[in-house]
């Protein structure tokens, strides 16, 4: 049975100031009805009960989420009393689904992608889980084909080409790299060998706990002590003294890139991380001027803008260009585009300068 | 015995976000706690029985006008049913005046502009004054040193030197000339013969309606109709029925420019008539990268920049240079400084773009 596991943790910096410590990307409405969150649990929903969609999120975060998922059980939001990364997250997850479904196939998903269209998503799983019928402890990966040397992704480099099937074109994985310098990043485009790791996985729950118990024995001791009190009453304070101590580790670098069963799907759908505020242009229609524009918001001789107000509120700007103008909670970010990089470090000295309301 | 009359209409628009209609630049506090009102309350008062401190303002600001000045007289604060531009407004004060004290001489003065020093001020008062002595039907003007050829202000050449004997610099007026071009300014400029007109004017009050009697006859006539009628219940209606259709006309150009009797003293003071964001900066501790600021700001790369936030609220700004970014009252300006002549269309392009409840 297929099971889904959505990472929904995140500290919610790189859409500040619309996101907060307890709003990250994943509960904001960048655009429509629908939040990052809400739209995930919408793309894998036609595939998998409500009943067996895991939500792992953090404690901070918890009631928030649950609140926008009332279509699923309270108990399939796990909280986690402290970010400890992808490993951490992706083990305790298998081991719940595990517990109740030793042969489950489960779907790794993070919950602030933008993934079109959705039958394709539907269509790699698929793909993904007729690999897994005819080799049960595969790991298998999705593969974004690179259009730019992009330094902020990891990348998978494609090995012999693996027969799906249905059409869809496999590769055992090479090898894992994380984030490359531009240079590397550029060589690897050259070679036509790289795709970015898209940070969604299918695999059975039983095989990466295995994995874990193979490459990370330490975190796979943790893991099984929580795991053991689960159904019981000791199982939340087991989880709050234990999880925040497991190895802080993402699950591609502790166990995927040690691992021989590694394939990648090149994935047949457009995929998008919506790693910044210029993400967004993507949602949102773009004036002849090049202004995406979401809002309240008067532009006067501007151009290649990205100008959000938020409701009751207004956003004027005139004569710039190449700027991202948002307000949001009685703040306001005036950042050139080319310098979103640094908008972490901004607000993450926000408290340091008296500002912590406002995070 | 000397009355002064405080000029407080404004429309509000080179403020804005922060002057809205009914909240226009004399009406904020642009620094420290007192309003641009206020300051020019307390800088006449020392001169002035607060009882023949008059305020004129428009009907839309006049609450808000009076809430400021609880140390005046309520019926000192006059009420224009609609702006007619300075002359009525003017002629109307000097005719108040007038009907209380016929030999009364009057200081008119913009309720919006920065004057430092204060005693530099009053000495150039007591120049007028001394003007006035010598001939009761002098037109008493200020002029500033010109520092760059601004086209925006207007223009006052020196005719032969009058001698005051308290030392002040003052000469009979050649002539006046509004707004020139870039090319005109300059000139003015390279002759050392203009001065900026400060709008500051001392006069008796008997003097101005004779001269408005001689130059615009039908504006005396609509004037003297409405103040026939002054201290009896007719007042108010006769004000309401009869201003609005006054002609609207500086006194610069109604008056001053076609009198003989008109002299100038130049201005001992610093003066700024205060005309939109830029001219904050003065006001503001500006810091080593160039950028002044008030209320809540994270600046990070940032230059050359006026930073505003309204309390409790928020501006972070990352990577910008030459920017105004103004928060208030759920509105953000942000517009590149050498385009804010551009605000007012702005402003008022605000209500046919449905946004009139940030007017």
């Amino acid at each position: 049975m297929l099971h889904a596991v959505i990472m929904a943790g995140g500290s919610g910096t790189r859409f500040w100031p619309r996101s907060r410590r307890d709003r990250p990307k994943q509960l904001l409405r960048l655009a429509g009805e629908r939040t990052m969150l809400q739209r995930t649990v919408d793309r894998i929903g036609p595939l998998v009960d409500r009943d067996r969609i895991l939500v792992v999120t953090g404690a901070d975060q918890a009631v928030a989420t649950a609140s926008q998922l009332g279509e699923l059980p309270p108990h399939n939001i796990v909280a986690e009393p402290a970010p400890r990364d992808t490993a951490a997250c992706v083990g305790l997850a298998a081991g719940l689904v595990a517990s109740r479904d030793p042969e489950g196939v489960m779907v790794v998903m993070p919950a602030d992608h933008v993934i079109e269209p959705t039958q394709a998503f539907h269509a790699s799983i698929a793909s993904a889980v007729a690999i897994l019928a005819q080799d049960p402890a595969a790991l298998v990966t999705f593969g974004v084909i690179p259009t730019r040397p992009e330094t902020g992704y990891g990348y998978i480099e494609k090995g012999p080409p693996l027969t799906v099937g249905d059409g869809a074109i496999a590769h055992r994985v090479a090898r894992f790299r994380e984030k490359p310098d531009l240079e590397t990043a550029q060589e690897f485009l050259a070679t036509g060998r790289f795709l970015w790791n898209a940070g969604i996985f299918v695999w059975r729950a039983a095989t990466i706990l295995d994995e874990i118990k193979t490459h990370r024995p330490l975190l796979a001791q943790g893991l099984s002590e929580i795991l053991a009190t689960h159904g019981t009453p000791q199982f939340h304070e087991t989880l709050e003294r234990l999880f925040p101590n497991l190895e802080r580790v993402p699950i591609d670098k502790a166990v995927l890139e040690r691992s021989a069963k590694v394939a990648v799907i090149e994935a047949p759908y457009r995929w998008s991380d919506v790693g910044d505020w210029r993400a967004l242009a993507a949602f949102l229609e773009v004036d002849p001027a090049g202004n995406a524009v979401q809002g309240n918001v008067v532009a006067r001789d501007t151009k290649d803008s990205i100008l959000v107000s938020e409701e009751g509120g207004l956003v004027a700007v005139l004569g710039v260009e190449g700027l991202v103008v948002i307000q949001a909670g009685g703040a306001v970010l005036v950042a050139r585009k080319d310098q979103l990089d640094q908008l972490k470090p901004l607000v993450e000295g926000l408290s340091g300068a008296g500002f912590s309301a406002f995070l």
